[in-house]
């Protein structure tokens, strides 16, 4: 079999999959593994498959231990008329991907990133964030039985900081500049040996690949026209076009479906840059938006994303906290809740369908990437309404009002 | 093909089950669907299967819209080595039912439940819950464009409410005898053409079967020993032995599992007349526990949970909130965060397992039945710990301390 190797995503210089590498040493760029163009899906019925299994052809590099997984992947893709109608397309989807075992998309990568620290002899790993990727990497940290580092920023709340620390991983609170340390774990990592585990680390890249695979099961193969995901880092949007293309190279599908990266307007340093006509991102100050799981200022794959869509075909959007608290409240009302992050590519695809950017015949896939459980908090925008009745007057109560 | 009918549990008086019924005219216990005795599982290895599509055998009186499924059920089993060895049994697997579309296991009740309204010709739904079912029934209600009814306790505080409210049922606060809701909402539904899918309603349980059914797939139809069950209501329970008892029926799997009945004893209502060797529960009053989610009185499946064991040769038992609690943690310590209520299954097998009441040779399913972000709030009751350190000294304070 041919060796893989990760490459550059400008460059293309080649570094050995054997080893752990995170960034291009020229570029400073992220490097990809290099992309798969021959492989099958490995169909099982038994219900006993986890999804490094069933896609093992597009892991090579991987020699999966199942006894790691904790369940992830394999979530539901839902159809919804009634959204597809509000957004004024034909046909809208939403992969929920909240029905992972910490509740959040990053499930995959961290599992894809645990097996290869694994293949590599690692005993450590870990992982700097406030948001979904922290629980993610603790939880598989500690399942793997690897010794679990999480940075998270000095100032972090309880309620943010205790659904993390349960699952016992060694948790830092960091004081500094919180933009570095993404940077500075890569060093730190290198010197302590840990494996880290970050937001666009090849890895999880092609963790997020898996949703792309579920997406062209789940709807028979026939491609939707666009597929919508909120972006930070980047490396979640870009794990997903890689399925795709992936899937596009070995004949499995006729096409790939354009991709919108959607943020939120209070911090969209990509779509800044993809308006103004610029390949690479400029780091913002002062961002502020209720979608803390995609409030990345300077995102370490922001120009490797700007250069996907430029080859995809893709778009760039950022829409408003008020239509982003507008469509959670929608996606919740048919059945969907989702963290605010998680309602920015519904309000994206409004936006672009009310701009005649889409046309209305477009069908489109969502990415729900995290629980509405996460952050809570929000709720309180909403004005949640209630009725209030005495037991004796019930009946009567609801004859009279509904 | 034989009409299926729903018999009374206790007195096995028949009841057509093309109406709604809930408890027996004469006996005030529960009725349920006859059992299958003859049926075979719809393998299918295309990803578009949902769970009553696969065991649509077992559910011969629905004709199942697909449109209304929110992607509800095939949840991980996850085999944990570690706290096998905690509780000194030989192998011990947790089905992680936080995986469903609200993130608890009342998702596939809830869903077996819509199907049958909707084939009724019911327009309403409802239920009456403070916990996992009121979320369920709000967002299966929504989904599938019912007016739905979601009745809570007039007390709830805002942090629980919210993420029921959100999406967008009919919500009543009832000021009354929360105990007397379950009872009267029975009567306000045929008054006002509401079909009440509450904590134990027929078609609760029936959904609750395809946890047994997925359990024996997911372990290649080799059965454990144990199968330990948060116990509340005692729908839950019912309907996972009834799944096995069908599968064995129907030559599937060559034993039953025993069942244990898990409760927390600041409410233990089943555990109580179990160990007094009663067929019959009393009311509790002055109930408190951590594990809120089981914290019933006055379970109306309480009388039939006894029954059911009896016949199975289950246990029950009650375990103190300080166990509950350190199993809550040792579950997140191997990756595995469930509320509390969803620990008292792995602190039951400890506990019977210290007493001698089962055998170091067993093997168990715990069901881990909500996700630990359900109610957060318990975690302020564990002594979480993490540590603080500069940047700038962060690479030399990780290879000091670890």
């Amino acid at each position: 079999m041919k060796k893989t190797v990760f490459r550059c995503t400008r460059c293309n210089k080649a570094f050995d999959a054997n080893k752990v590498h995170y960034r291009c040493d020229e570029c400073n760029e992220p490097i990809e593994l290099e992309r798969i163009a021959n492989g099958k899906i490995n169909k099982d019925n038994t219900m006993k498959q986890n999804i490094l299994d069933r896609y093992s052809d597009f892991f090579p590099f991987l020699s999966v231990d199942e006894k790691i997984s904790l369940g992830e992947g394999f979530t539901g893709l839902v159809e919804s008329k009634n959204l597809a109608d509000e957004a004024g397309i034909e046909k809208l989807y939403f992969k929920n991907e909240s029905q992972n075992p910490t509740w959040a998309f990053k499930d995959r990568g961290t599992y894809a990133g645990v097996q290869h620290a694994l293949k590599l002899g690692y005993k450590r790993i870990g992982t700097v964030s406030t948001g979904n990727m922290a629980p993610s990497v603790a939880a598989y940290g500690v399942a793997a039985g690897l010794e679990t580092f999480v940075l998270v920023n000095k100032d972090i709340p309880d309620e943010k900081i205790n659904p993390i620390s349960i699952y016992g991983a060694n948790l830092i609170r960091v004081d500094g500049d919180y933009g570095k340390m993404y940077y500075e774990s890569l060093k730190i990592g290198k010197e302590n040996d840990i494996y880290f585990l970050n937001s666009d680390s090849p890895l999880r890249v092609e963790g997020s690949k898996t949703i792309a695979f579920e997406i062209c099961e789940q709807l028979d193969f026939s491609m939707p026209d666009y597929v919508v995901v909120p972006t930070s880092a980047g490396g979640n949007i870009r794990g997903i076009e890689k399925g795709f293309a992936e899937f596009w190279a070995c004949g499995l599908i006729d096409r790939i479906p354009k991709m919108i990266c959607a943020q939120a307007s209070g911090c969209s340093p990509i779509v800044n840059a993809y308006e103004a006509g610029r390949m690479e991102i400029e780091r913002l100050y002062d961002t502020e938006t209720i979608a803390h799981a995609i409030e990345n200022p300077f995102p370490p794959s922001g120009n490797q994303t700007l250069r996907m869509l430029e080859h995809n075909g893709g778009i760039a959007v950022a829409v408003a906290d008020g239509e982003i608290l507008e469509a959670q409240k929608m996606m919740a009302e048919t059945g969907l809740f989702g963290q605010p992050a998680s309602a920015v590519p519904f309000a994206a695809l409004r936006k672009l369908r009310r701009a005649g950017c889409i046309s209305g015949e477009s069908s489109a896939v969502c990415i729900l990437t995290g629980s509405g459980l996460k952050y809570t908090a929000a709720l309180a925008k909403h004005n949640l309404k209630s009725e209030e009745c005495p037991l004796e007057n019930l009946s009567d109560f609801i004859a009279e009002n509904y």
